[in-house]
């Protein structure tokens, strides 16, 4: 039976749009109840500047508070050598590192054109072998806009293969291919996710949808179909891009779950049990989440016959 | 190059299930707009009992004020003999007959088990036949639950396969294999689609999907795959079913054509056009529309540069 690695990135890149502070004592909670079914990675926050984003000001009391199992691996985002050294002062397990694959989305988002944030993360990935706690932690980076740029249009393929090139040869161990604002189409989907694991065999891709069109999960089957077994993905639904307005969230944990395992792919989570913690988010963050299966049921549910 | 045929459904599928009667003229400006975009069907409305669904009480004045376009077939829902006769004074292309492929969806939505409505069925092919407009009007069954049963559960393909024949052999033409509550996944639409395609090579089968689920695109993506080239959707996703509370609607028609058009795919639908008819829903219905790209806009959308 197939299998698949969920990196659940609610409390990161839902969390970090949102335009409420959620109280550290819930994030904790949640990553906890998070980390109780089955999700092989979760990733907790950002160690940004507080003044970037303000809603995550308590990545290192998130870090540090919550319930560490075996088995849940805890990754970060982390932007700067500054970032690197504030999360391996909180032992986790990953840092992500993030650039854009385009120029002008690396410029907006990041204020770096994809060549600065490389010379970034040649300066921290030394940092984080350099350091005690460093040496065993995962580095893997994420590469936005690898299906298309919101402003500037189409990203070439063979751009894309240099970068994920560039950010192994600086040491990178898994690379994360995102569809930032819900560009990406199927066809396209099959032949990056083919290009890539053909060029890089050895290494842990990870697929990064939204739904900003409707086709989070389509893509997924899709980069599953050319054998991707690695998702992010956001309970609920949340997220988004402040660049994209109107649309929908990352694609939905649950969702994606419940697809694979009504397919007879096994997601190692227990789909019941992040339900419920889907159905605690709209309290916390004070309105509905794009979530389907929370709202519908899972495919087995059965309802009594009408009576006339 | 690939070619696909969408069948509107919304005029029947999406406005029988609105609280509100949406007036005439309103439905028949919608279906003339919907023409006019390159689909190459149209569900226009159902034959059915004015006291059952009030709110296509106008049937037959919809069907006879809409414009009639070359190469866009009016089809119509006809429950029983007498919705046959009055569809049939209405000169309409194609006739849509439906059953259920359970037991117990059957009675709760059509009071029929599926022996029942396929009695029914020879009733009035006999009289769409025997009927001076009937000779050429093409007969298509939609058979609700091929992918399970909201009340029973499981219905196993060897049932679909076996009441698709008894179809055929009362001389329906064409088939649509409907997802009535979004129990589908991609594999068992794969595994259904490849069955029926084997068995019956040269039937035109639809594939009928609901969003339920947040999987209609990726089923739909698994029919195409499969070999299936005509499907029904619904513009801004409007439908659902009055069995499955919370769920949302039919699969989206622009979401459709978008994910195929980006594909490669060609659907023979102006989108630009489509969209302008789907932003149009919401005033006409009283509500938003679950359709994403009306929302975000297609995946060629460019934004501004952010100031700082």
């Amino acid at each position: 039976m197939s299998s698949l690695q969920i990196n659940e990135v609610a409390p990161r890149d839902g969390l970090q749009i949102e335009t409420e502070f959620v109280p550290t004592a819930d994030k904790i909670g949640l990553i906890d109840a998070l980390s109780a079914t089955g999700l092989a990675r979760i990733e907790a926050t950002s160690f940004v500047s507080p003044k970037a984003i303000p809603q995550l000001r308590d990545a290192a009391e998130v870090v540090t508070g919550i319930q560490r199992r075996p088995g849940v691996g805890i990754t970060v985002l982390v932007p700067n050598v500054k970032g690197a050294e504030r999360a391996l002062a909180c032992s986790v397990d990953e840092i992500n590192l993030v650039m854009s694959a385009s120029d002008s989305h690396g410029v907006a988002n990041l204020r770096m054109t994809p060549q600065q944030s490389l010379e970034q993360f040649a300066a921290i990935i030394d940092t984080v072998r350099a350091h005690p706690q460093g040496r065993d932690v995962f580095i893997n980076a994420s590469l936005s806009t690898s299906f298309g740029c919101p402003f500037e249009g189409e990203v070439p393929e063979a751009q894309v293969l240099d970068l994920v090139e560039q950010q192994l040869t600086l040491g990178v161990q898994g690379v994360s291919l995102c569809d930032t604002t819900g560009m990406a189409n199927p066809a396209q989907v099959a032949r990056l996710c083919e290009a890539v694991l053909e060029r890089f065999p050895e290494v842990p891709f990870t697929l990064h949808f939204h739904n900003t069109r409707g086709m989070g999960l389509a893509n997924a089957m899709a980069a599953w179909q050319a054998g991707i077994v690695r998702f992010d993905a956001s309970l609920g639904g949340l997220g988004g891009c402040p660049y994209a307005p109107g649309a929908t969230g990352n694609v939905c944990t649950e969702d994606l779950v419940h697809m694979f395992e009504e397919m007879g792919v096994s997601t190692g989570v227990d789909l019941d049990a992040l339900l419920d913690v889907s159905a605690r988010l709209p309290p916390l963050i004070g309105h509905e989440t794009p979530g389907q299966v929370v709202k519908a049921g899972k495919a087995d549910r059965r309802y009594p016959m009408p009576t006339r």
